[in-house]
């Protein structure tokens, strides 16, 4: 089998997708809108390489085999292992590390590109995503936390969720710490259980979390989840600190202070909120936009202190038309060891990540797209071929106006150039023929007016006939004709 | 060696760049300028996964063993071999077969992201770099070609090239094989020593050209290349057809055509080209931004018609100052067989690529950059812990008025701070001190003003002493105070 005659099939590789205009508009703009949020609160924007040592990113020992649990990973010539950035948060920690001595400190810096996961792919599951993070490298202040969050808000509402529509729930893993420490438990296996059974009280409500603390639960199905083995006074305990995220954030501290600040770790939690509370009220960032929730648990191991997770709170429908809940559109905390890996120097960092993509099907889902997404360039019609001149000086005059056009360059005829123009969302077809030509006419079709009506007569005969939203006029009120109808499409 | 004792070196791996704020603002100006100008020619947005299957990328046979020639290339789990795209045009040719039942025909779509080569790196040679292209899928005309052409003079220009600076040069394949005809040039090994030569006419001028073209050249170093072996009067048509280009582009055309008009390819060529140059004229584009150039080649073996390429006439110096031609900063052609790989069926199309860091590096040789693009943040001076509320309300109002603020987060005194603003590019520095508070009032120092002084004031001890830049007012006054130092520095 030759090159020659070998024919490919032609398919985008499993789990990747190909994003076109109206996805890539609505990705952008999000981009765009919280990167001028990020530059605002001085941080500045970071680029790193798609690949990464292996070793950087912390799964692998250098002499593994061939590493590809979770990332695309290959050999490069010098035999060292490389892979595809899982997230941007490693990359981060390795350039930091890289470039500590020379970077000024605290470094703040946002960033927006693709991540690969090498994972199973599925519906809706890529293997291929934007993310768009900022961090703070180098400040322990909790007051550092408090502004990611409060930033996180900020550009939240520029990308769409207007105020209300979303809340970060922020909590501390010290809280989460001390509170196991006086509830007695000792053992990673039952810290984990309880950590487990804490980040459930979303889904399963008290009742269940209470049982997946205590012995175990029985779900609907018959299915048994063996439990924590708390016994009933460290249960209490556990769930009283659940509810004390009820209250406003002073309530909730003071309540979560005697619930857990008996021991050290729990009180300094405490304190780190506490701050990190002032800082949200000297931000401007009110109870209904950032709250104290001390069910937050965020699963990634390396966090070390804040955590917070984003979550929409639009209702939004499904495919049905059903009202589904879509949770979780970000998250973030403190990491204080990543950049450690590399020097042995501790270097506390924080920040704050979410999925582009993910936030753009949320708007979307709440049916919060931008209306001006579909819109196509005014489209010439390639009339006669011994007129092409005059259809390009049409095009060239309306892109100097700032109005997007192009001329029809297939080979086909006037029908499917019109419906060329129609599936392109073209707001109007300009049309220049012989007559129109001698005359110093121009025909222009109003395509939207035409879409209008032809979606609300039902027998479009008659309609067709008069030609509605046609008008011919004089070659000179081209542009005005024309940004009038663009102007109306908006 | 446990994961927790082993320390990873903090290193990018070799080729890729991280890219810190001014060079990736620089490419992101040129992304957004030239998609402003590729919109509004009616192009649509479109972005592919970074993997193609291997076959897709057409250098390879499925059955191949592991291939790496010049990609990045990995085996999935169902063993398929997939490849980072190392260019926009492959993807594109994927995707178009694969949707060209349902695209609108012509499908005119403009791309940028990285594209990644797995070369040997080096100084300025990168393994991940950003292109940006546009391409008309589905048009045979020339003047879709034309459309390319005039529409990348437009982006080069929107990207911060002013006219005169860039120039477009035009050939086509169809030209360069009816020469050969006509010169009597059969075999393709003498085909492409003809080719290699008149690639050469600009480095080493006719004489050179036409040594290379006869027996061989002897170069300065001693080293012998063998020519293309044309005799006489065939290398003093090639060297004709070479001399065409130095008139306009009708003079260029009509010279053209009594060289090569004799074969029937050739014919076409000049037909083509003739359609292109009118084309051109139409959409207001001259001889000064768009000219034909016989000995434009273009390296790529898949080009079917017109090629072109666009080179810079700004003079650039180098590190030393010295001057320095760019050369190309981008190119293109018509590729009628690259979608036809995967249906079978030909599909004509054309396009333009550039590369976005060689652009952004061309315009920064020629001192062409933005000027605002070192511009940091106000830094809020954290002076004392108990007013950090006071700091953040600062940084909240600034921000709320559209100028970037951050407050001082790391845990430093007041002389590293100043020294962190300084180094952030700061326009500003903003104090409040107990006695500010105290008295309602903030200091307010200008830092702009300061590092003008500083380079102007040869011991700067009494400078110190005298504090200029820094003004005392009333915490009312402070943004409108601010405002005015950001502004005058722009």
């Amino acid at each position: 089998m030759t090159e020659e005659t070998f024919r490919p099939e032609a398919r985008a590789p499993r789990g990747f997708a190909d994003k076109r205009s109206p996805q890539l508009r609505a990705e952008r703009r999000i981009v765009e809108q919280v990167s001028a949020v990020y530059e605002r609160w001085g941080f500045e924007p970071l680029d790193t390489g798609a690949f990464e040592y292996a070793d950087a990113l912390g799964k692998f020992l250098p002499d593994s085999d061939r590493p590809n649990e979770g990332v695309f990973a290959l050999q490069d010539d010098d035999e060292q292992w490389m892979a595809l950035r899982y997230d941007l948060t490693a990359p981060l920690a390795r350039f930091a590390a890289q470039n500590w001595e020379t970077l000024p400190k605290p470094f703040r810096r946002f960033a927006f590109g693709p991540v690969w996961r090498n994972e199973k792919p599925g519906p809706g599951r890529f293997r291929e995503f934007i993310q768009c993070d900022a961090d703070t490298v180098g400040s322990a202040r909790p007051e550092a936390d408090a502004e990611i969050i409060a930033m996180a808000v900020e550009g939240l509402e520029a990308a769409g969720l207007p105020r209300g529509t979303a809340v970060l729930r922020i909590n501390n893993r010290k809280l989460l710490n001390g509170l196991l420490t006086s509830a007695g438990v000792d053992s990673a296996g039952q810290k984990l259980a309880v950590l487990r059974a804490v980040d459930k009280l979303d889904r399963l409500g008290e009742e269940g979390v209470k049982l997946l603390l205590g012995e175990g639960r029985l779900d609907e199905s018959g299915a048994f989840t063996k439990g924590a083995g708390l016994k009933g006074a460290a249960v209490d305990r556990v769930l009283a600190f659940l509810a004390a995220g009820k209250g406003d954030r002073a309530a909730t501290l003071s309540a979560l202070s005697d619930i857990v600040g008996g021991s050290a770790e729990g009180a300094e939690g405490v304190e780190d909120l506490g701050r990190i509370a002032a800082a949200l009220s000297a931000l401007g960032v009110g109870e209904d936009r950032a709250s104290i929730e001390p069910s937050i648990v965020r699963g990634l191991e390396y966090y070390t202190g804040a955590v917070y997770e984003a979550e929409l709170l639009l209702e939004t429908t499904d495919e049905k038309g059903q009202a589904v809940r879509f949770g979780s559109i970000g998250g973030g905390g403190r990491y204080d060891d990543l950049v450690a890996r590399f020097t042995g120097q501790p270097v506390p960092a924080t920040g704050f990540s979410f999925g582009v993509s993910r936030l753009a099907a949320a708007l979307k889902a709440a049916g919060r797209e931008e209306a001006t997404k579909g819109r196509g360039p005014v489209v010439i019609i390639a009339f006669d071929q011994d007129h092409m001149g005059e259809y390009f000086a049409v095009a060239a005059e309306l892109r100097a106006a700032g109005i997007a056009a192009e001329v029809y360059l297939g080979s086909s005829g006037m029908r499917p150039q019109m419906k060329y123009a129609d599936r392109r969302m073209a707001p109007a077809a300009i049309i220049l023929g012989g007559d129109e030509i001698a005359a110093g006419t121009v025909t222009i079709k109003d395509l939207d007016l035409g879409r209008a009506l032809a979606a609300n007569i039902e027998g479009n005969e008659a309609w067709r006939a008069e030609r509605p939203g046609q008008q011919t006029v004089p070659r000179g009120e081209l542009l005005s004709r024309v940004r009038a109808i663009v102007d109306a499409a908006g």
